[in-house]
Order: structure tokens, then C-alpha cells, then sequence
């Protein structure tokens, strides 16, 4: 692809480093600025600098978060004792959604993955062990992908805690709401029913 | 969507500007950029403020470039007598590549079409008249989308054009290079049936 300007070739190599965006999508984003007043490509500049620049994440959870301590692991009304370990903030905000769950997060930051060079050390485990030392919590709530790796980064972290008194859960895999049954794979099917609830408790949610 | 930093938040916000980049996106590129060194996110916003603030559009075809007259304008090599009409610089970019022109080109900035509030005023309509009326062209090409927009606004510039001495072209519509004939539709295949062109013609490119 040829560029008529510099300036314009730059930005679009830029963009097209995003993931997902190639170089013709990230010529069209960018003639769009191009038309669009200053300001927004302003915006948009700093928005992104400050926020490489000036974001933390908590001390404790790994959350992105304003400060030290993010706004979950602060909050004294949620339950300190039982910690939902996720792969990335984003699974944060899934769950948090929900708002079926009152306690706190640990977020890893990934997963174990040879195949991407991504090993244990990679990832906030060694914080979440040393946690569990400490004795305060009580369940730790496994809500990995269901991948390979998901699973292999479950068992690591699994091995390391298993001396300590705490008890680990994992997510339920099942037949999700609104799906036909006939479609459902046949693992899925097998574990909802080997991991079958009793009616009533269905009835709750 | 709930975030728990303001910075994060206020990084998606804009990028979720973007045509076609939704909040979801715009968060997966922002994740993807926090584990990325800062050094990517500073040359991003850099080179994208650079380029609003820097860029300048050619004063003869309002193609970008980085000086006053673009290189196609100022290559002498080029036939000046024959200018090419397009939408915007994206196509300037194609027709370029096909290295089968080397006429010059004008850039309207997109088409009349009063859905979207673009009237003949807001386009480069009136320099490429001005263009006209100096006498030195001796062919238009137009070579806007085969969409009701790019007729209309075809039919708009020949109106304005009439009555001077110049040649208006289009370009030819048929079956793509490399399509089944079954699969064209109505229009195209009449049109080309109607614009055959002699046999020897088509052995040249």
C-alpha cells in the first residue's frame, strides 16, 4: 500500500498494529479522524497516553483500578474469604455483571500457554499462593476458560495450595440458559448431568 | 459496562468512536495495548496527533500529501490534460496501484447525498470547475460508486461542465475479471453487453 503522505503513513502502521486491525481497516479509522474536528483525535491521544501512563492495578487483586487498593478489594460489605481467581479484568467485569457474586477477585493476568511462551512466573500466582497461606480464605473459586490451558493453569495452581486448609470450587460447565439440548456437545452434556442440582435450588436464580 | 479505573474507562470511550469498533473492541485494543510497552501507545497517539494536526491536502486535487502539491500533481511525466474524478483518497490509492493511469487525479471528498447532509457545497466541486473552465482538460473521467450518490452526483458536475469544451468519461461497469456470468447480476451483464469492446482491445492489458 502506497501513501501519498508520510504523516498518514505512519498513523495507519500504527493502528494496524492493533490486534484484528489490518491496514486497510486502519486507513479507514484514521481518514474518519481526518474529518472528524481535532479535538476528538485529542482525545483520543491523551485518553490512551494517560491511561498506559497512569494506570494501577491493585495491590492486592491485580484489577486495573484509580488506586492502591481497588474499589472490590476495599469495599468491607464483600465476603474476604472467598476469592474468585479469573484470567484478565475483563472476566471481572463479566462476573461483576451478574451480580451474583460478593466476594473478591484474583485476576492472573492470562494463562499458563507453553505454545505462547506464557509460563507460571508470567502470572500473579505466586501473590494468590502466598494469600492462601496467609489462612484468611476460606473457598477459592476456579473461573478459568474451559481450554487446555485454562485447565492446566487450574491444576498448577491447584498443587501449590493443596497443603493449606482451603477449599477449591470451579465454575459449573453445563447446558447454558436458552440453549436446545440436542445442540449441546457431548461433553458438556455428560458433566450437567454427572453435576446435576437439585430442582428447588434451580428455582433460586 | 462498569469500569473500574476512570482512565480505562475514559481509553474505551473514545475509542469506541471508531466507526465499527464498539465498546467490547475498543476494550480488547485498550487491554492489548496496557500489556504492551508504553513506548507503542506513545508512538500510536503521537503519530495519530501528528497527522491530524500536520497533514495537508494538495491544493490542486485535495489528494493528502505532506507539501502543497501532491507528487502526482507536480510529476511532470504525468498528463495533465486528463484528470480522473474520484470519492476520496482510498481510491486515489486503487486505481494508483493498477499503475494503468497517468493522468491526474481530483478528490471530491465524497458524494452528494442528502440522507447523510452532503450537498454539491460541502465537496471540492467548485475547483474542479474553476479546473475546467481554465481549458486545460481535455478529458474527465468520472470514476465515483456505481451507487445512486455517485450518479447523482456524476450528473450534478456534467451539468456544471456542459457547456465547456471537455470530453466526460466513465469508467467501464461489466462482469470483474474472473467471475462467473451466471452469478452477474441484470444490470451489469446488460450494460456490458451493450459497452462490448473489440476482442483485440481486451488482449492488451
Amino acid at each position: 500500500m502506497e501513501f501519498s503522505s508520510k504523516l498518514l503513513e505512519r498513523a495507519v502502521n500504527e493502528v494496524s498494529q492493533l490486534p484484528g486491525i489490518g491496514k486497510r481497516t486502519a486507513l479507514r479509522l484514521v481518514l474518519h479522524l481526518l474529518k472528524q474536528p481535532k479535538e476528538q483525535t485529542t482525545a483520543l491521544a491523551e485518553a490512551l497516553q494517560n491511561m498506559r501512563n497512569d494506570v494501577k492495578f491493585c495491590k492486592s487483586c491485580h484489577n486495573i483500578s484509580d488506586v492502591d487498593l481497588c474499589e472490590i478489594c476495599s469495599n468491607p460489605n464483600r465476603d474476604e474469604t472467598l476469592v474468585c481467581v479469573v484470567e484478565d479484568i475483563r472476566d471481572v467485569m463479566a462476573i461483576e455483571n451478574t451480580s451474583s457474586f460478593k466476594g473478591l477477585y484474583h485476576v492472573l493476568g492470562g494463562k499458563i500457554s507453553p505454545m505462547d511462551g506464557v509460563g507460571p512466573h508470567d502470572l500473579n500466582i505466586i501473590s494468590l499462593v502466598n494469600k492462601v497461606k496467609e489462612g484468611r480464605i476460606k473457598e477459592l473459586i476456579f473461573a478459568l476458560s474451559s481450554t487446555m490451558e485454562g485447565d492446566t493453569t487450574n491444576f498448577y495452581i491447584f498443587k501449590q495450595i493443596q497443603d493449606y486448609k482451603v477449599f477449591t470450587s470451579t465454575i459449573a460447565r453445563g447446558i447454558s440458559v436458552g440453549d436446545e439440548l440436542e445442540y449441546a456437545d457431548e461433553i458438556t452434556l455428560g458433566r450437567s448431568i454427572v453435576n446435576r442440582v437439585p430442582f428447588e435450588s434451580s428455582l433460586k436464580i
